[in-house]
This record gives C-alpha cells, sequence and structure tokens, in this order.
C-alpha cells in the first residue's frame, strides 16, 4: 500500500510530537495491519517521563506504544493464515528462532528478541505497521480490536497464572490493583481459581478489583494483610500469590501469607531493582519462586478466554485518546497514576469498541 | 532390652554432660537400634553456643544430635522389614501421616513432625534409641554405619539437587563448600551433572571439593567469581546454582551467574533472616528459586548412591570423637569450623567405619 | 449411639435383602455418619449382576454403596475439625499411610486400602457408618448431602482432567456420555477447557451432555469421528481426550483424534480386559497415555467445584429410590443401563435433595 | 569448494549404485561438511529391502543414511560458532521454526521437518554435505566422528531416558538388546538410575548388554521375564520401562512388571502398526506410557555423555564397510540382523576411529 502515515513520536522527555511516515511494505511472512487501538503500558510512561529504562535509552524521534489492535489491509505471498479484513490481536516481539531459548520454546528469553517501543525498536503509536504474520492472531467476531490491543497485558497475566500453575480448587491473592494486578486476578480466575483476593493501598482500585471478579479485598493501609489473609484460610495461607507491585512490604508478606510448599509468582519491578526479603522464612515453609519476563504461547488461549466471556478485558480501560491527543494522553497518563488502569490511544478514529 | 544406657546431655549453653536412663523398649512398629555414630550438624552447634534456633529453645538437659546410624537390637511386633542384627540409617523424623502435607507426599512440612533433637524432641547422642521402623533403612554390606549416619546430611544434598531437577548435560555452581556444599556437589554428580563448580573463599574446603569430585573450583575471595563462570559457560551462565552458603554476596551472585531461565536452589540460611537481592535482575532472566527444607523420599537412593560408588561419603568425615568425649567434640566442632568438614560421635567404641 | 439400623444387603446374585445391624461406635479419630443418601455405581450392578469383579469375589451377605453423603451424628474423642450436625461427603477408601505410595502422596495405589464396597470389606446402603474423620469433608450451606453423596464419581472425572493437566485454552473430547463421562466433562469446563467435545451413540445421553455444558456432541453411529473432529479442529486434533468407553474403536479413535504431542487418559475398562490399538499411530504423534484408578486429593477441589457453580453436580441424577426399594432399585438399574445416567439411594427419607 | 563428489544411492530395491554429484555450497547459515562416517540404520535397511515406510516411498536414485559424522571444510558467512577443521556430528532434521510444534520447543513434532533419508529428501550415505550450522554439533577432541555420526542413535536413547524421567535411585527394565535398546541401557545409565536389567531372547546380544553396563539380563526365551523382574524388584516392579522391541509379548510383559504408579516409554515400532494389550491392568496400576518419536534438544548433552565417559558409545559398532563396498554394507546388514547392533559406512578412508 502506497502512502504516507501519521505517526506519534516521542521528540524528548515529556514531549511528544508527530512525523509523516511512509506505511511500509509487508514482506513475503507479513501482513500490514491499519491500526485501531494501542495501550499505553507502564514502560511508555517510563521512557516518556525518564528517557530509559535500564540500559535501554531512548533516541529520539522514538516511537513508543506496543500494545496493538487493527485490522489486515495487506497480506505477505507466503501468509495463508490471515486475509484482508482480519481483526487481528499483535504479539510485539519477532524472535529468533533458533537460538537456544527459541528451540526449547521460552522464546521470550530469546536474546535476540525485536520487541516494539523497545529502544533501538520503534512502537505503534502510528498508522499502520508491517508485522510477523505469525505473531498476528486473528479475532473473533466478538473481540473487537480495542480488546484485541489489550490481549497484551492480558498475556501477562496469564504467564503469571501459569507460571504460577494456577488451578481449580486453590486460594490466591494477587499483590496490587493496577492494570497487571487486575489482569492476574481476571487471569487466576480464568483458569478455575476458586478464591483471589486482592490487595492494595487505594480503595478505588480494590473497588475495581471487585467489579472484576475478585472474592475479596484488603486495603493494606488500612488492615493487616497478613492477619487477614490467615484468617481467610484457615490459618494455612495461600497456595498462590502473585505479586505485581514491586515493594518490599508486598513481597514480604506475599512470603509471609504463602502456605508452606507453595509458590510466590514475582512480576512487578522494584523501583531500585533491589529487595530485602525474609528468606530463611521462605527456606522454612520451602517456598517455590517463579518470575515473569513478558509471556509466551498466551495470545491464542487469552483471545479465547476473552471470547468465551472468560475474561471482561474491556472492564480495565479507563480512558481513551485520540492519536492526535498523543501528548495529552500521555501527560495526563503520568499524572493521574492512581487514577487510571489502562489509557488506550485510538489510533483510527472510525474503529468500534 | 532391659538395662541402662549412656546418654550424653546438654547441661546449659557450653556444657555438656552424661546421664544414666533407661534403654527404650521398642513399641510394635518399631525397632531398638544400638548406635555406632552419630554425626555433628550445624544446628548441634547452634543450640550448643546460643540455646535456641529461632522459636525452639533447648531446655536443659537436653539430647542432641540426628544423624544416627546403628544396628538393631530389637524388633517390635508388627515389623517384618527388619531384624535383628541389621544395620540401619535412621530418618530422624517422624511425621503424622494424616495432614494436607503428609497425604501429598510432602511429609517433611508436617507441622506435626517429631524431629530428634529439636526442641523439646531429645536427640540421639546416646547408646541406644526406638525409632519408628519405616524410618530405619537397612544398609546394604558394603556400607557402614558411619556412612548409614551421614545418609542424613546428604539427604539435604539429594533434595537440593531433585529441587532443582538436576540431570546430565547441565553445568552447575556451588556456593559454599562446608558439609551442606560438598554434600551438594556429590549429589549433583550422582544425578548425571556433567559439570559442578564450587565457590568459597577457603582453599582448604576447595581442596576438599576437587577430592570429592568438583570439576573446578572458585576462590570468591581472590577470583572475580560473575566473570568466572561466564567464562566457564560461554558467557551463558549455569543450569542449576545450589547455595548453601546463606550469605548475601553468594546468593546475590547466584543470581548474575544463573542462565535465563534456570533455577537456583536455596539451602543456606543467613544470619540475620534476611538477604538483599537483585531482584529485578532475577525477573529479567526469568528465574525460579526452590527452597530446601529438609528432605523427603531421599534415604533409599542416597544409600543406593553411597552402595554403588557414585557418593564418596566417607570422604567428608574430618574428626571422629568417642561418645565419652561428646564435650571435647562440641568445643572442638565450635572453635574450629574452618578446618571441619564433618565431626562424628562414635557412640559404639567396637564399631567399625 | 446405642441401637439398631437398617442395612441393605446383596444375598447372592441378583438378590437383595434387609438386616438389622448394630449402629457402629466411632473410634477417636472416626465420626459416626448418618447417610442420607448413596449413590449406585457401576461396580454394585457389576458385583450384583456377576458376584465378582476380577479377583473381588462377593461372599453374601455383603453391603454394596461407596459413594455416600450424610450428615454427623456423633464424633469421637480426637477429632477437631468436625461436629455433630456437619453435613459430610464421605471419601471411601481409608489407607495405610506409610508405605511407598501413601508416602509419595499416591494413596490411592497403596496396596492396604480399605474401600467401601471392595469385597470382603462392606459398603454403605445402610442408615450409619463410623469413618475415619479425616475422610470426612464438610460440605457448604449451598451444597446437599445429595450432592454430597456424588462427590465420589466426580473425583474420578476431576482426577482425569488432572491426569490430563486440562487447562484452559485446549480443545477436549470425551468418549462415552455416562457418568463418568459426564463427569469429566464437568471436569473439563470447571478447569478451564475452552472446548469439550463429548461422543456416544445414544442421543439421549447427548443431549444430556449438551445440558450439562458441553460445547458439541458427536453420535459416533452416525457420523465419522475422526473426520468431525479433525474439522473441528483445523485438522490438528484435540490437546486431550478423556476415554470413558473402554472399547477399542473409542480408545482407537483417541488416538486418531490427539493431536500431535498431546495427551490421552485412559479411565473406562474394556470387558475383556484388552485392547487392541493403533500404537505406532501413537508413536508418530508421540503421544502421551495417563491412566486413571480411583482418585487422590480431590474431594476439597470437587466440593468447592459445585458449591460455586462450577459443576452442576444435581444434574446427572436420573433416579432416586428409597432404602426400602433397594432391589428394585438394583433392578432397574441393571436393566435400564441406556437411560439412567445416575442411580441414588435416598437412605433418610427426610434427607432434602 | 568447486568438484564432485561420490554417492551411493539406492537404485531400486536392494540394488545400491554411485553416482557422481557436484559437492553442494553451503548457504550463509551453513556449513560444508567433509563425512567421515555415516551409521546405517534399521529404517535405511526397511527402505532398501522394501521400498518405503508407511507412506514414504522410495523414488530411485535415492540416497540413505541420516547418522553422519564428519569435519567442516567451509562456513556460510553468518556462521559463527564453528570454523574449518572443526569436527562434528550432524542433527539431521531442519524444522521450520516457527509452527505451533517448534514455537513451543517440540520441534521433532514439526509437519514441516526436512530429514535426511526420508523420501524424498536424500540422506547423507555420500562424500560431503551442506546443513545448517545450528544442526552441526562441535566435537570435543576426546570424541571421534565415528562416535559423532553415532550420537544420532543415543539420541534416541536418551530421548526415551528423558520422556521416563529416569533419575538416580530407580531400577529399569529395556526390552530389547538391538541397537536402540543398548543406547537407551546406556542413556539410563548415564542419567543415574541405579538398576538396568535388558531382556531379549539371544544370548550374544544379552552378552554385549553385559558389556555396555546392564545390571543383569534375561533371556525371554528361557527364563520367565514377569517372575524374574518380580524377584529383582522386591515384587514391586520396575520404576520405567523402556520397550524397544516393538513386540506384543514384550509390551505385555512390561505392562506386567511395571510398578504402581509407573511410566512405560515405547519406543520400538510393532510391524503391522497394532498391538493387543492388557490396558485394564495398566488402568489398575495407573501406569503412564511415554512415547518417542525421534528426539529433541539431546545432542549436546549426548557428546557431553561420550566426552565424560558415561556412554561408550564405540561398543555398540559391530562393523565396519567402506563406502565403496555400500551394496555389501546393506546386504550384510540385511541378511545378519542378529549379530549386528550397528553397522557404518566409512566415507572418508583416513578418518580415525
Amino acid at each position: 500500500m502506497d502512502g504516507k502515515m501519521k505517526v506519534a513520536v516521542m521528540n524528548g522527555i515529556g514531549k511528544m510530537g508527530f512525523e509523516e511516515r511512509d506505511i511500509p511494505t509487508p514482506k513475503g511472512d507479513e501482513v500490514l495491519v491499519k491500526l485501531d487501538y494501542v495501550g499505553i503500558c507502564g514502560s511508555d510512561l517510563h521512557y516518556y517521563e525518564t528517557g530509559a529504562i535500564g540500559d535501554y535509552v531512548v533516541e529520539p524521534p522514538f516511537v513508543l506504544g506496543h500494545e496493538p489492535g487493527g485490522v489486515v489491509v495487506e497480506v505477505g505471498e507466503d501468509v495463508t493464515h490471515l486475509k484482508v479484513g482480519d481483526r487481528v490481536a499483535l504479539e510485539p516481539g519477532k524472535t529468533c528462532g533458533h537460538c537456544e531459548f527459541c528451540k526449547e520454546g521460552k522464546y521470550n528469553l530469546c536474546p535476540d528478541v525485536v520487541f516494539f517501543a523497545t529502544p533501538p525498536v520503534d512502537g505503534v503509536f502510528q498508522e499502520y505497521v508491517a508485522h510477523e504474520a505469525g505473531l498476528c492472531f486473528k479475532l473473533p467476531d466478538n473481540v473487537s480490536t480495542l480488546e484485541g490491543a489489550l490481549i497484551e497485558p492480558l498475556a501477562v497475566g496469564f504467564h503469571a497464572a501459569i507460571q504460577g500453575d494456577a488451578h481449580l480448587g486453590q486460594k490466591a491473592v494477587v499483590m496490587g490493583a493496577g492494570c497487571i494486578g487486575l489482569v492476574s486476578l481476571m487471569a487466576l480466575k480464568a483458569r478455575g481459581v476458586s478464591e483471589v483476593y486482592v490487595v492494595d493501598i487505594m480503595d478505588k482500585r480494590l473497588e475495581k478489583a471487585m467489579e472484576l471478579g475478585a472474592t475479596g479485598v484488603i486495603n493494606g493501609a488500612k488492615e493487616d494483610v497478613i492477619a487477614k489473609v490467615r484468617e481467610l484460610t484457615g490459618g494455612l495461607g495461600t497456595d498462590i500469590v502473585i505479586e505485581t507491585a514491586g515493594t518490599q512490604i508486598t513481597t514480604s508478606q506475599a512470603i509471609h501469607i504463602a502456605k508452606k510448599g507453595s509458590t510466590i509468582v514475582l512480576v512487578g519491578y522494584s523501583k531500585t531493582g533491589e529487595l530485602t526479603l525474609p528468606v530463611s522464612l521462605a527456606l522454612d515453609k520451602e517456598l517455590t519462586f517463579k518470575t515473569v519476563f513478558r509471556y509466551r504461547h498466551i495470545y491464542p488461549l487469552a483471545i479465547d478466554a476473552v471470547a468465551s466471556g472468560k475474561v471482561n478485558l474491556k472492564g480495565i480501560v479507563t480512558d481513551i485518546f485520540p492519536l492526535d491527543e498523543a501528548q495529552k494522553a500521555m501527560d495526563y497518563s503520568v499524572n493521574n497514576k492512581a487514577d487510571i488502569v489502562k489509557a488506550v490511544i485510538q489510533i483510527n478514529p472510525d474503529a468500534e469498541a
């Protein structure tokens, strides 16, 4: 498809702008997708506010955004499973396919991954993207491209639940009721976990957790989390804890509330990179710690969970901004973290939600 | 068997003494074992030096020792798998058999376990003990009761190796070359692990590690452990790390040297109970942390590994003291921690090694 | 509780009768349960029709029935987790707790199990039973003792689903829509399996499968099962097959419809004990076969699944007979196998359903 | 490398011949390997004798041979881990890298695999081959290219042992003492399995099994296999059985001798594709059946096991033929199946063994 497209770019810390770029041409194994929605992730905000995450440093102009949903408008010659008009969710990381990690099925650990909006690789706050067709997953009729965009954060929740082998008959606690905490809650429920309690310090978020299916919530600023969970579990503790807050307090609480022999899944990053933890207590209980880096093999099942109604993915969207208001979208998101669960940029004004 | 036996008791911090007690009578499901050897564990020394471990407080007179080997001299009426004269290793913890943990096969987590030398339960620095026959494992002819006594610490090493799913084709690092580090090394080798490197700061211990089968050793006081392991693993890191030192430095190093997607097994307790760790790095690598609390289902396979020559268990014994010199044995062990790998009390002067 | 109780006994092949026996006295670790309902299992019918299953031969008078639900009326002195008035489901097998299988958590394989209605151990078509309290699971308020009785067959379905590691995102087929096929269907759905298709040759049973949540059904007498499943799975085959029919045809079909690398769970027993199977095809696909012998660790989660509405357990009940009509219940069940999913004996006329 | 090479071709059933072909040019991600040795596999013989295996039909001229070892003589421009002069073992199957099976790490199930000597893909009874560098594994100095060629069958043995999760402390039986039975034996021992018994009906093969490390052997033509294994396992049965004979008798025996709850690994193909098995007995014991199709992720660990002396791979070689005698090699192998464990074609007359 010849022509130009609008691209929102980060021109510096706290500065968004626009460029016109060529609409890309899909290679043989790619499709060209006209984007409808792209979610704004915490990592986008972090790059926007600070210019870097660890060793990944933004060189402006840089395109943010890695949670896209859209419609196929052109199909590479080798692609057989997609056709023009198909609505798709795009998994943002292209992997090499032949390193040790790819060969063993842990492609999320591929050292040569090319991942949207991870410097120097541009993201997708733009009208079109050409992407490997194998990473574009067709959405069923009852799943919108808005939901398609949000499959990306949901995938993190499912990967956490799977890392913890969450299943029917268990009691779980999710630490943190931000976006990742809430998708973890929904992933746990969708996998059959019987009781899921969510811990946060903001009532508004906890209300959202209740709306989205939490069995109960605990405000850690008002209640003794450890005592409360003991009470809820007959003193035994929980079968699984998913930690999404990344704080020393919540991670230590996780160790205290976990049942002997159980698993804690660490998802949240701490601000300093370090945590001081009661490790001896973890040994006494013979706990297992699993960790989460992105996800693997999740898109089909996550789409299926949304399609079947097991996950209310639209329920996490709190704010939608048009592409033209990218600056406002970013600034508002930075300044209202407590109120926003998930903000989304609507790329295509005509897209249905 | 009527009569009296000699018992070494801890009469207070740093004070050993002796008592004469009745030889116990085995119940229907028990055997009476005349003890040959009992190993001295770090926990025995800790009780001896401080009077307590966490909530477990010694009330003198208290009998230490939970690593026993001996000979069956009387058999309860319901016991069918043992007979008088059988030489046995004694697993020290009696479990309830019907709690959730016992039913699921994780009996080491049984909350009602009765474990030798864990206050208020007496240990076995004494001539005889009546013990549940199901916890007494017959030794083959080529395994001595001295080795039988040491099956207990070896079981910790095997449990660590199994928690880490150690297997052929892997490269491993063991942090710490004390008794538990060395049995972990031998357990890894016996399970087929291809290369095992041992890290410590004392050359004498590292020499012992080489004697017992280490592929190589690293003196953390003289070499850059992280750089060295990267070099030994083509930059990828190790497939498994077993951490037995319990320090912040070695546990942090474990996170740095572990390959992406790999497993760290935490065995060593830190002095304060807490460790400050680079948890974000662990998330970036999607590491798994397994922990070890005692062991389960290990005695038969550990005895088999010794019998088949896969483990040189006598190789860890550095000092043997007669029961009469219990005080000296404890004092010497406390004062020479750096030189001792494993000290043992020889209960029966006529026992062969 | 002193007094007498009514017991329905099998006095010979096809002959039921009644006896009056002493109400049993619970031991310290037992409770006395006044039974409300006891399900009739296929094995009860097999003993009734033929007098034996394999090496297990009925010596009349023999009490059938091993699917009981009732109310605690007396509590042994050592029992702390139950009290008089608690409504319970009874797991029918008492295990030894110390054999290799019990210690490893596979208590269903205990060679010394004492299992209701397995000769020479009597079952529970009777008014009261004293049973190990640890095997009596308290029912929540919204689960009836009728459902409590049916936890036993449901446990087989859950064990099958767990043996197959059934989970969200999978497509499954259940072969056979009898009682075990239907509870397997419900167990798969409760564990989150996305699509479950049920195969049988009787439309009536397939209608019941649709009622209970099947995604679709296939009448193997009218349709080409293999072709149909290929169509439903994009040619790939299913992620899991649970085989409950025990026939050569359905087990062979299972191998044909299973996706490469997937798992087939064998639950149904064949009439002759043998099956001729396309094993080479299974090797080409690198299939795994898991099998099911009773169940383990299932009661709490099965009760929870009923309480939360994930399983419609009453939906499988087709017939209820009073204890006085035990002969009629058995005869009717034998003669109407095609129409009955699950018949139940109501022991207590006042019990609510 | 310009020039011509000699290629042994199958010109029809039972007819070998030679062709001169161009030495291939490696692509950017390939290396050119001058072959030293190529093993003769049972499948090569089957194509040679019958012209087909299942749907795979030979169209002459066709090149057999898929077990190659050789020396790198040219390196594609994108290859970094190999250089000219490196001695390598070649994994024979190129997979697509992006299908569902490849992505999940089960690349041996890739439907688009291109596998040496599987019609219509030619094999490597020839002087040179260009092959994907990622499938060429460098041999350490103490592993010869003869052993390199035999890594292929050894990989099947290791995959079987891994499918069965074979480990220290177990007792195993291998059914069949042909090439695959013997490499399975060695794989089990290398993974630490304590006792491995081998069953066959030919004493000569059983002697070879003893040479290669079997704990004991059973001649099924002379002894009661089931009774003997019960005796060897205290009546309990084995922890793992690897079935390589592919017969109804041995597979049924496997079910009879397996311990309750244990795993049988099916490797051998039956002549008719079907087996009649005592499936009900398998259910009573709650056995698991794993199957083996080729292998995955094995080459590095298999090479390591040979290098460290855990596997005596040369010990399986019974016959070596020069490339010029390809016809004789095939005919002799067909006519002396009972005497041959592994015949090899020496491509390069100067290669060391």
